[in-house]
């Protein structure tokens, strides 16, 4: 399989269309050759990973895939296991399903099986997560915080993530559980860390060149924190409520772009360049 | 100035002697030609940024140093300032104070002397930090946690570092507060990461090959959790204690070198190279 230089992740926001339209599924399944190429089913972060498997594996049937394979851990001595590591080995393409972003990397960091999923994202295999497998593609993850709350320090939790993506934040069912609050909590701790909050149903491809498109039907939020002028995040009660100046903040929807390095906006990437002619 | 080879990051586990023998200040200075070479203190992590400065100031005036500068940002305004950016552009070795480690990245996060920082990182420029300096240099930093407690999932919190040393997470103060329940509680959230707790007037040099040696009068504790068969860190409640099995836990002292890609210590490493011959 050649990898399209276009698409290297894909990070869904949880609650992707599966009955319907299927968009950002039916997307996913034309990166591959459906009549051979291997597609993963990671159902490591679910509790229920019986149910997480029946339901991929019937929608990328009925989408034409002729290759599913469910890699099934549930503990970390699976993730020693020969036959766990082949299915990696010989992956086009992983789907990390939901549950808890904690359960992945608890369970596969430090094995052989991790060192494997490193060695594939530098071949010609894409990693796709949602919800929970969203969030654990970045370097630094969020595991926990209060929904629906002013951003306040103490109640955003953090730990390493898998590392497939670096200097992002990723937060999941964005506007579907008002998240807003922890992903500013979390970015104004390390402003040099982009916020990304991706709805349910909404997803975002990124390329080799570290650029997003968006696909589905919702939005995406891009929190920049690197031109705050001031916030309280280090200061002594960790129980009051955050407050920053100058977060820069954009919200995408479907086909907009974003530069991840250069921190901007396609519109505003063309018109630099343009400048600069 | 010629960067030693041997040398990239010295890290100090808070409280390096500065009256008696220091050696690990003297260690510092050893590296520089004090006639001429500028050292930076930065005194970001310090609500007391003025007790900082003058204590550093003296015992480096103290150990010959002619060129000591310091880097004096208390807000976000400070580090867009072209003076400051140039003290980072000539430093040659930078050595960041004790105080809150949330304070340095939350401060210097996305700003151009955070920019400035890394190149310099990549040039022959040395970093040294201590305490909070010393958790600040990895990826995922530990910002706080319980002292003296069994490890547990709910009091340990963590955040997104400077990322001058990748896949390792830094405690300091290690014996001395009694930390090895939260460092614990960090690697089994993904042990992905290597965990060194480094015990007050303690350091480790690291360098460029990603391997390092112990100077000073405590201990350093690295925790290697690749081989955990089992954890409950990610199962439902976050207040309970955590168990785990197999974690490999080594203990260095004084010139005792450890290679943090291959885990395994100095001794070890010599034996393996024996075998292959």
């Amino acid at each position: 399989m050649e990898k399209n230089p276009d698409t290297s992740l894909i990070i869904i926001g949880g609650a992707e269309d599966k009955e319907h339209d299927k968009e950002i599924l039916k997307f996913i399944v034309s990166l591959v050759d459906v009549s051979k190429d291997q597609i993963v089913v990671a159902t490591v972060a679910s509790e229920e990973p019986k149910k997480a498997r029946e339901k991929y594996n019937k929608v990328f049937k009925e989408l034409g895939v002729a290759n599913i394979k469910t890699l099934n851990i549930d503990k970390r001595l699976d993730a020693f296991d020969q036959k766990n590591i082949e299915l990696i080995k010989t992956a086009d393409l992983i789907f990390f399903t939901g549950g808890d972003q904690l359960r992945i990397t608890s369970i596969l960091g430090g094995t052989p099986i991790y060192d494997e999923m490193k060695r594939a994202s530098k071949r010609e295999c894409y990693f796709v997560g949602t919800s929970a497998g969203a969030s654990v593609m970045s370097t630094t993850m969020i595991i926990g915080g209060k929904d629906e709350d002013s951003p306040r320090k103490c109640t955003i939790k953090m730990a390493p993530g898998l590392g497939l993506i670096d200097e992002v934040i990723i937060d999941q069912h964005f506007s579907q559980r008002g998240r807003i609050g922890r992903l500013l909590a979390a970015v104004a701790q390390n402003p040099q860390i982009l916020g990304i909050g991706i709805d349910e149903d909404t997803a975002i491809v990124v390329n080799k060149e570290n650029k997003l498109k968006v696909i589905g039907n919702g939005s995406v939020y891009i929190v920049d924190g690197s031109e705050i002028t001031y916030s309280n995040v280090s200061e002594q009660f960790s129980d009051e409520i955050l407050s920053m100046y100058n977060v820069k903040v954009h919200v995408l929807t479907k086909n907009k772009m974003f530069d991840l390095t250069a921190k901007v906006h396609f519109e505003e990437a063309k018109e630099k360049n343009e400048n600069n002619k």
